[in-house]
C-alpha cells in the first residue's frame, strides 16, 4: 500500500460544552497542524499516487471554510463540540468529498482511504481514517 | 477509525545481556518519549473519543512505576532485557489494564485498539499495537 | 554562557484590529508552543542553572492566567493587539518578574538573561529576549 | 505486533517527465530523510524484534546505492520517474530483499511486514508498505 | 529584542568541487528548509515586527529564483561552491536587500539584524546572521 | 556570523545528590540528543565553514567517551551532578580542546565560537556556549 502525505494548519476559535471540558469550556483556541495521508495499491503512469500540488491547492480551500474562524458560530457545525477527533472527522469529510467528486482527479476518485490528522499541541493529537466514500 | 493519541516521557536506566548489544551490554540510559494512541469506532455524545485530561493522568501514574529509575532493579522486569520494544509492549499492558478495568471511564472500556510508541532517540523507536483485552 | 529552557503550551482564542491582519481580524485562536530559556554565566554548586521542576511549576502557573480564555477580554491586554510577538514580551515580563522577586530562588534573581519564544504555527514563531529587571 | 523503526537520510538530484509536474520537471533535488519501519508479531529470546545496528548498517549500505547521485543517470530507474512515493517503494524493495536473504538474520526472514517513508519536505512525505516477499 | 521567524522549503541539485567533498563532488540535491528570523528592537503601533504575510509573500518570491532548479547552472552562482552555509549567506543577501529597499515596508528598513537558517537534513544545518545593510 | 550544526546522541546513566533534585536522585538515565553549533566570521575559500564530515566523526569520538555509560562511574565527571547543563559545558570542553589542537584542521583554530545544547526530553535542553580557548 502507497501513502502520500501533504501538511497545512488552520488556526480557529471554539469553546466546549460539558463539565468534562474543565477550562476547556471557555472561549479558547487552537492551532491545527493537518495532515492529510492518501492511501493508494498502486501509482499511475507518471508513477504519482495524486497530484502533489492539487492536493495542497484543495485541502487548503477546504480548510479556508474554517480557518480564521469561531467555529461556535459555523452553521456546519452548529450544536457540535468541536473537539480535535470531530475537527479531524469533518475535514475527513470535506476531502473525501472532494475526491468522489473528481476534485483531485481521476487518481482521487480510487484511492483506498483516506487519513486527517490534527495536531493540537506538542503533546496531543487526533484522527479520522476511512474510505473516500 | 478515530485515533487519539497522548503523549509523555520517561527517563530510565538498565543494561542488556546478550552478545547482540554490544555497548549496551553496560549499564546505560534512555529518555522515552511515550506515546499512547487510543482508537475507538465511534466518539461519545460530546465528540470525544476518550477523556484526554484523564488519559494523560493516568498514563502520568502508570509511567511513575518506571521513570527515574534502574530498570535492572525492577521486580516486574526481572531477567527481561528491557528493550524498547519490550518497554513499548510493558507499556501497552499497564495501560490496557487501566482500559479494561474502567480507569478511563466508560470509553476506555470500549477501545478498539491501543499502540504505545516509544522514541529512545532521534533516529529510532519502536511499538506495540493490540487490543486492549 | 550557560542556558537551560522549559517548555509549555497555550490554547488561547483572540482578534486583531488593523487592515494589516486581513482574515485574522475575526475571532480565531492559537496553540502557543512556548519555550522559556534562562541565561546564566554560571552553575551553583550542584551544578544546576536554575531548579528546573520549580522553572515548570513557575512557567505553568503564569500561563494559567491566559491559557484556555479569549485575549480580547483579558483586562491586561485592553486595546492591544496580541501578536505572537507580543504575547512572547507579555509572558517574558510575567516570568522576568517572578525572577526578580525570589519565585525561583536565589538562582533565578542572578539570570543574565532570559528569552520566551512563542511557536504558532509549525512555519511561523516569534521571540522576545531581554535582561530580567 | 510490534514495530520498530531506523532513520536514515539521502541527497539526491532528478527530475520528472510529464507537464504535471511544472517546474519539477527541471533537474532539482532532495533530501529524503527514510523511515524503515520493521513489523513482526513476537519479539526474539532477547525481546529483540530484529538487530538494530544491523537494521542501521544494512539500510546504510542500500541507501548508498542512490545516494549522493543524480537518479535520472541510474540504470536501474531508467525512464522512471523518481518520486517520493516510487522512491520509497524502491527502497521498500531493496530493503525487502536484504530480509528475504537473511542479510538481518533470521528474525529479518520472518518480519510480518515492512514500511519505508519518505520525507522530502517538512510538509509533504511519502511511504510503501507491504510484505517482505 | 523581538524576533519574528517565517519558514518555508527549496529543493535544489548541485555539485562540488574539491577533494574535501568525497561523495558530494557527484551531481546530488537537497530540500533546504528556510527560516528567515527577522530582528528588532521594537513592535510597531499594531504591535507587529513585520508585516508576517508580506514576509512570507517575499520569502517565497525570493526563493523561486533557486528553486527547483540546478545551481551548478546559476548565473549568479558561477564558480561557487553551493555549501548549505553559503546558500545561508546568498539568501540573506537576498532578503536583506529586500528589506533595505522597503520590499518588506518600513518595518523591514529598520530591522536590528535578520538570520537564515537553512536545513539540510535531519542532523545538519547552517546559517547566515548578520545586519541588512 | 556563520553557523554550522551537526548533531548526534548519547544514552547515560547516572544519579544525582541533592534534595533539590527529588526522584531523579535515584540511579536513572537519558537519552541526549546532542547538537554542535561551529560559529566563523568567514568561509574558506570552499565556502566551508568547517569540514562537516570530519566535524561528524570528532564528535562522534568525543561522545563514546560517555555514550553508553553510567556516568557516575566515570572518573572525569567524579563528585559532579552530571546535570544536562553540565554535560553541556563537558562536551564543549572536549570539542574546543579538539578544535585548539587542530584536529578539526585550520578552520577549527579559528572559530570564532562553539555552542554545545543538549536535548533531555522532548520538554526541555540546556545549552553552553563560549570560545574554543
Amino acid at each position: 500500500m502507497f501513502s502520500l502525505t501533504v501538511c497545512d494548519h488552520i488556526m480557529i476559535a471554539h469553546s466546549f460544552r460539558g463539565e468534562e471540558f474543565g477550562p476547556a469550556q471557555r472561549l479558547h483556541g487552537a492551532t491545527y497542524a493537518v495532515e492529510a495521508e492518501f492511501h493508494a495499491e498502486k501509482l499511475d503512469h507518471l508513477q504519482l499516487l495524486i497530484d502533489i500540488g492539487l492536493a495542497k491547492t484543495v485541502l487548503r480551500k477546504l480548510l479556508d471554510t474554517v480557518d480564521y474562524s469561531n467555529l461556535d458560530d459555523n452553521p456546519a457545525l452548529t450544536g457540535i463540540n468541536t473537539t480535535t477527533e470531530y475537527m479531524a472527522f469533518h475535514i475527513h469529510g470535506l476531502l473525501a468529498a472532494a475526491c468522489r467528486d473528481g476534485t483531485l482527479g481521476v487518481a482521487g476518485q480510487k484511492l483506498a482511504g483516506l487519513k486527517v490528522l490534527l495536531r493540537e499541541a506538542p503533546t496531543a493529537w487526533a484522527a479520522f481514517e476511512g474510505p473516500i466514500g
